[in-house]
């Protein structure tokens, strides 16, 4: 049996080697073109996407799954529209492949500079949403890759239905169909398979729940783009200013709760704690999200519930926020050294000194000074769209975009040039 | 025993941990203070020095080992004065940390740039050349990284002395002494803990024999920064200016043999090979260099030795070139992406829709155009100095000079805005 899944792997990684090959050199308008074909052919597509979603609904719904992944399984005439949206955005972004930057000329008379050129294949490992079969394809392909999709199982019938409309694209603009291949089969030993298909798989971007990307990263031995947990924390400092801080700490943790930049922990100054936790404990009240705040805290709201060690160290994911009182900067950055997942930090102050010691002392993947940690995001940075944020530190870090899967050669230009 | 080897190396990797924080947040001035201080102390210490590698060429002697390799292994006072000038160089290099690019103002109001960040600890794996010592935790460190050194057991009395005089500089400057570590210890199965300290390591760089480096990117589970081999091609189309391809091919073949960015290879076009391969058969004879030739070079000149499989695929390092006329650019570039490592390779033409075509398309860590590929150098580049050479695609491709040694992260600044 293992055979045999290492052999459809290896089949699926030589064919994605070969049409990265030509998709290394694909025309940007050729790009494009695929893009806007595949967004047309979902939307024509649309009755035949939708019984092919509700195959998988209706096999979810007899195996008890729940609630919540049926509404990530589910989709609808909005969500194909908003996907098809998706893969136009991407054909309107700027092709980052080709670009040469820092073209400089050395002493010896050569030009030398570096050129942006594709990363080979891409292997994506996700769960229930089949609009990222057409998002990851997009963001793929654009940036000249290949790539090899594994969605989830209950998702098979969508993601093919998905994946047959960009294949077909891919004919029709005469680019290679290999370019997008998915995993057609639902046995999890090719999940495996793919992360350990080193020299057909440059690189594996898992996207889903913490135990999936656990796994793969620990048994992956092709390179491995991920981020594990979100606890983002926002300090406000001694200098803030507290209406500004009040803004930022509401929106960090109420504006979405199930997000990875949202705040999971606000660290407040003491000596803007008697200013600030009364105001804020009623605005995050009304909101009816649950605090759970350190002894100094509660001598200032007594109705919050106690935060325990285990607090400071988990992602809520839900209306739910973990106080602390700081003495100082240094308390906070070791807070954040500590706790923190390397995802997005921020600090509020007008105090250059605090600022600027935050913005180089903590290390994230993100931080910020005066701003909401929901800025941490593909869009609001200008990528375009996203694949997904790494809180890795190799390679690339943050959100990850269209420049996110290239890498980069260098040029030399030269008019005979022979080293002396 | 093994359960000893990893409570040595956990110990090392937690003191570079700690070590690396503070090395993270070292000014500028400090970490240059450290490069000069040492150069002083390596050129006081010189007489103890050469006593330590005094005592490293006895017992190599004793175990027979060869010229080629005492030769890498030996110190001299002249070896000891480049070493410390090599340090006074790095010194005088800007510092990549703490540096910000692309600082743009977004439509939400915040701006959002990237700050150049250290990469954390460092695994450096070489072999019997003690000067890397000094030449390796100078990079390490200028880019406010800590390192783990792991030299050659048979070097170990030289690197010991290096490095006790890096880590006196250390204290001296007030930096933590534990940012330069050396695995005082020669059994191997450290080396099987250093590449899979994962958590504790951020990186391996090994240089070497190719054994060496294929068994490490093997067995490591810490992401590794490697290449494997050096088979560079230059390629002289149908429009090159002859005299120029026979300096190119000439110094890319002689000017040092035993270097990975040597040419092994020397595609000629058919239209040219007439003219061409008569003086460059002559130039090649003049400096020794066998010359392994496909069929037509050899109805050309007969002299020359018949090439085989095998002749494409091997990196000489040596004074020995394989010569192919190809029927035109296509068949040049398939022979590259065949046969080439990734390395080096370089085109010679005057033709603008060749040139291009070769700068696009050919897959290779430096694609020149013009130019000999022995420019290939962290020198020649603007890198002021190199740690080694990426033939991977990931994080960093080609030298690899202090910037390779950074990561970045995402800086925000605000005025206190928020996500709608």
């Amino acid at each position: 049996m293992s055979k045999t899944m290492n052999a459809i792997m290896q089949d699926l990684g030589q064919q994605a080697v070969v049409a990265s090959r030509s998709m290394r050199m694909a025309p940007t308008v050729a790009k494009n073109r695929w893009l806007t074909l595949s967004a047309e052919l979902l939307r024509h597509g649309r009755d035949h996407i939708l019984q092919a979603n509700a195959m998988d609904m209706t096999a979810a719904r007899e195996r008890g799954i729940d609630a919540a992944l049926l509404d990530r399984l589910e989709l609808t005439s909005d969500r194909i529209e908003t996907m098809a949206d998706g893969l136009d955005q991407i054909a309107a972004l700027a092709d980052p492949v080709g670009r040469i930057d820092d073209l400089v000329y050395r002493p010896s008379g050569i030009q030398v500079g570096k050129m942006r050129v594709p990363l080979g294949v891409i292997g994506m490992i996700y769960e229930s949403r089949p609009n990222v079969t057409a998002d990851a394809a997009a963001l793929c392909l654009k940036s000249g890759n290949g790539c090899i999709l594994r969605g989830g199982s209950e998702a098979i019938h969508s993601n093919r239905a998905i994946a047959a409309c960009l294949r077909r694209a891919l004919v029709e603009v005469g680019l290679p169909q290999n370019a997008v291949q998915l995993v057609d089969q639902t046995d999890r030993a090719l999940v495996g398979e793919l992360i350990r298909a080193k020299g057909l798989v440059d690189i594996i971007i898992p996207r889903g729940g913490r135990s999936l990307i656990e796994r793969i990263a620990a048994e992956a031995t092709v390179p491995v783009i991920k981020h594990l947990d979100g606890i983002c924390h926002v300090y406000v400092d001694a200098a803030a200013d507290i209406d500004m801080a009040l803004a930022i700490a509401m929106n960090a943790k109420t504006h979405r709760y199930g997000v990875c930049n949202a705040m999971e922990t606000l660290l407040i100054h003491r000596e803007l704690a008697v200013a600030m936790i009364p105001p804020l404990a009623a605005q995050l009240a009304e909101k009816g999200v649950e605090v759970r705040g350190c002894a100094q805290s509660r001598t200032i709201c007594a109705s919050w519930l106690p935060a325990n060690d285990a607090d400071w160290a988990t992602e809520y994911l839900a209306p739910i926020l973990s106080v602390r009182v700081v003495d100082d900067l240094d308390q906070a950055i070791d807070h954040i050294s500590c706790f923190g997942s390397g995802h997005t930090e921020s600090i509020v102050t007008e105090d250059y000194r605090a600022g600027q010691r935050f913005l180089r002392e903590v290390d994230a993947a993100s931080v910020m000074w005066n701003a909401s940690t929901r800025f941490a995001d593909g869009f609001e940075y200008g990528l375009g769209a996203e694949i997904g944020i790494s809180t890795d530190r190799l390679h690339v870090r943050g959100p990850v975009g269209l420049e996110g899967l290239t890498t980069q050669k260098w040029i030399v230009l030269g008019h005979g040039e022979v080293r002396e």
